[in-house]
């Protein structure tokens, strides 16, 4: 069975590849009746492009959604709604290098093995690029979970060794800051770690925080479909996340009854929402691909030395502040769907 | 859409309140021909039972599998596997002064606000006897994944402050240690945590690390049924779970790609399989339930004081180890049946 | 993937074959609070075991239900409804001379050849008797859809060559009626017919006719979970069941549209229920064991000649007539709750 | 849950209103290195345009497949196939005048009420144009499945009272026929009717038969997926399809055990392709909009008189039978790969 779905009743197909012609997604179960403001869907889209912060990548991908179907006016249909953002600005040439060697830490070696065969352009569908479609579809969940109070907002809490000191308050500054990042004397520090790390040519990992206000109790399907275990898959199917923790998080581990049970749950009891704001952290691993000179294999074997060409971020984590919010928004659209058959 | 069944080609469906009738569970999708060693299965299931290690609650639930289903000869057949396991052991009367009562940091209220009315016996579904369907499932998926040379070893890796300070080498040691940690000198320490807890009338969190050996390349089903998309979800919905990290987890966050690359990505790359021992980390609250009076809220709004009646465990690592196991056991027989789709 | 289960939103997952321990089901979905009226769904059940009709075979199958989990105090908890029939009257030894034997027109070669082994007692999962399950299911579902004032009524519409003549009033007198058949001079010679063929020891086929009544308008999802595709899925799921016609049926390829617009497109118009009474109608074929020597093959490939021993029905419309409602119902408690979705 | 897509292994997610931007739609499960003869999709998808036979309506919409992603050097990738065709000989203006009308026989009330709003353009997502998705998946699946052997022909075998009196022998001359009926003298009884037809204004229904050849001993899954089950919910889910009918059919209810035991079961014995060639035949109603001035009422309830304007067929079977393999490969693929998962 494959695996390019998301969500059982709000649920986003998503397709491409990273040099391909298209990439995009079909939402099906979005409910009739839903406008759709889809210049805010374009300037979500547009928070997640290389080059949508002086910190990335040089790239300037000129993402733009197109509708293919499933609205009427601007309103939702009830129908699949379709859309695709077209792979301009992809340079295959600064791959055909990569079409016999395994980068470390990629997943090219895997996708071989697995199906046979591989696009090696870019990663192909195994490229950060195909987030792009899970932000689309977590838009326009946003513009449902809008309607109805709930507020979804992410940030930067770690960028290598440098680590938030306070909960920040004022959330929307995320956007104004180039590490998305609203504690401002964090902010600068994760800056000046960025710079450095790609003047040495090297990355670095760090962690995303996302809050989540509004929600009503109830949200969660025990007990396999709880809401902390979807948003733990959705947030562990981002490239390059290696952790999740909601509330207290591995910290609890350390903790007594006495101790935990004064404080908050992070949002989420017995798998299901339970009024308190909702807060959980992913951690990502730095980007694999550096500019020091690597150790590779290569498909026959070999062991080769890579130097990475093509424009790479040394830091991930400001552009997955976008993607973090996008896929909570998918998570939480589908369980208050789901929520609606709970009771006679 | 409802949340009790995990996995899409080996799929559990499970059922069961604390204190009903039975719980248990149907495993649709078990290929056919394969030969299931029914006591190996309820030796599974003796771990899990409270009781079954020295330092749990005293509750002795004889915890027997009636097989109704999917069998012939000692056989599967290819159809569903249906078991129950019988609620012998279950004094609801110790839990009749909760009916108007919520216990803190438990599901009662959620459930009671999510469906409009709850099972306040023993937690009803939200107890973590239903765990136990999951056992039986996962030791029916062990046996499948045997066949293959793949293994699953769970320890408890942190109780309260006390953390293993070296990775155990012998892993089988982990069932006659009673806090289900190989490694001796750890164990003491946690054991005497644990003691120490339970005399105060306190509890203890803790975490569980897990190591999946044998397994080939190629499971995992890009983009959001990553093989550790799943694991991440399959150990969130184990009841107190709080966070999952796969390979360096949240140490990866701090580090630079130059020495991340170096080191294993946990036996995922790019959510499939690897090649490498996947290794992950659960961590667990602390039980919610203890000896020292709390208050509680009833579903009046009013507030009391609540002292804890019953038997319970002042700390569930060394109980979930088996659980762990089993949701791993799940997704992996899961994925390694979808990997068969996955070429011409 | 599996095929054990129905539904998506209000799924039911059966099990169990002919002659093992149990069959039963595990409905999840179903709303909470729904109040169950026990003695009604054993009554329906009552109406599919052998012997509940004069004209059925000798066998007086116990078919109890036993209740697992789901339901506290007489109302659903919104938690997975569980439940068994124990296989009591199961004289396996009947079958014993047919373990190296395929009946003809029994799938006892197709299941030996899918799955590499069989159940070979009583056609295993291949059995009629796995209808029960969803007899129970559907119960289930119609003391929900009562709630919501609708009504699901079949009945005999046709014994080998004896045919309804006028369409029934009175649906109620059905299950007073040995043949299902409300129209009474029908019935005589349906009756009738089914004793000339037992004599015989030969079989015959038959037609169930199904009208529901108060639906809403609205429940079918376009564009490949249309009501009624998923309506002939179900009664093609029925042991031995040929076809499905809804409305006119095979009747409108005769016609011109000028005639046919006049006339009810038999409840479902584009997919979505249209507020008209739904009608369609299913096929059986006649019973494949007839107590006539019949050749068969074997295992290795020899022919044989084969006697039925054991008891069977000349003909099973009559004792279809709650499973074509049973599989109605659970189509439609799925379809009402997935319309609670369809709007903002 | 939304019910746009088909297949759970090989899975098709259609989307698209007739007259919006675009049709289209996503395969995911399609294996890794399958050649894909993209002008064959084409051509599969012309046998299905208007204006393919003198037949039809003469519209002559230009339904050209544009790929967007899953295909690399010719083959596939076992990543997600997307596809789209453009809409562009919508001459939405044709329909102004339905905005506020409910056509008598579409679903164009059924789709307001349910809803809440609809695309009155050309019926929206309730068009017969949404089946050129299906036929685009269709194809793709018959290029796996001709790999394997597997043939699937339909052919027109009824208009209006007009049936095939002999089955055919050369089913490849179905697509030189303008009535997609090989048996010559019924195909010119089947065009004269279509003209008298066309000529009085009014419209016909008929049927179209279909023969699959090749399929393997074992597809189909008990006891809910049976392979006749998912064939019989994909023939529904075609637009104007009543009836559905494998081996005997209706005529099956009419016979005698005796008689049918020696009868070919039309390919699927309890629910599995047995190995002989499945037969199985689709009936039609005559197509709702004739050019008959017709009754009909408006949104706010009134009744006036409605003449149809556009371009009408007057018979819809020559292009349903594109339609019919489509489906029938759709359903074919997802059991040949649900089929690898059965065994050990």
């Amino acid at each position: 069975m494959p695996g390019n779905s998301i969500g059982s009743v709000f649920r986003l197909t998503a397709f491409g590849e990273s040099h391909g012609p298209a990439i995009g997604g079909v939402i099906d179960g979005c409910p009739a009746g839903l406008p759709i403001d889809a210049l805010r869907v374009q300037q979500e889209l547009d928070r997640r492009r290389p080059g949508s912060t002086p910190l990335g990548t040089s790239r300037q991908e000129a993402d733009h959604v197109e509708w293919l179907s499933g609205m009427l006016d601007g309103r939702t249909l009830g129908t699949p709604i379709a859309f695709l953002i077209r792979n301009n600005d992809a340079l295959s040439a600064d791959y055909d290098a990569l079409k016999e060697v395994y980068r470390p830490g990629h997943a090219d070696r895997v996708y071989d093995v697995k199906y046979g065969l591989r696009d090696h352009r870019g990663g192909g569908r195994s490229s950060a690029r195909v987030t792009a479609a899970a932000v689309v579809g977590g838009a326009i969940a946003r513009q449902m979970l809008l309607n109805l109070g709930v507020e979804v907002a992410a940030f930067v809490s770690q960028v290598g060794e440098v680590r938030v000191t306070r909960w920040p308050q004022d959330l929307e500054r995320r956007w104004i800051d180039p590490v998305r990042c609203p504690d401002e004397s964090s902010s600068a520090a994760m800056a000046a770690a960025i710079e450095e790390a790609r003047n040495e040519g090297d990355s670095l990992g760090g962690a995303v925080s996302c809050v989540i206000r509004g929600l009503p109790v109830g949200l969660g399907e025990p007990i396999y479909d709880k809401l902390d275990a979807d948003l733990a898959k959705a947030m562990l199917s981002i490239n390059a996340s290696k952790a999740f923790a909601i509330g207290e998080g591995f910290g609890a581990a350390g903790m007594r009854g006495s101790q935990h049970n004064k404080l908050s749950q992070g949002g989420v009891t017995g798998g299901i929402s339970d009024g308190d704001e909702l807060r959980f952290e992913v951690a990502f691993k730095p980007p694999s691909t550096i500019a020091m000179p690597q150790q590779a294999t290569t498909r026959s074997g070999d062991v080769v030395m890579l130097e990475a060409r093509g424009r790479h971020d040394p830091c991930v984590v400001p552009r997955a502040v976008p993607i973090v919010e996008a896929m909570s928004c998918l998570v939480l659209a589908d369980h208050w769907l789901r929520l609606r058959c709970t009771r006679l």
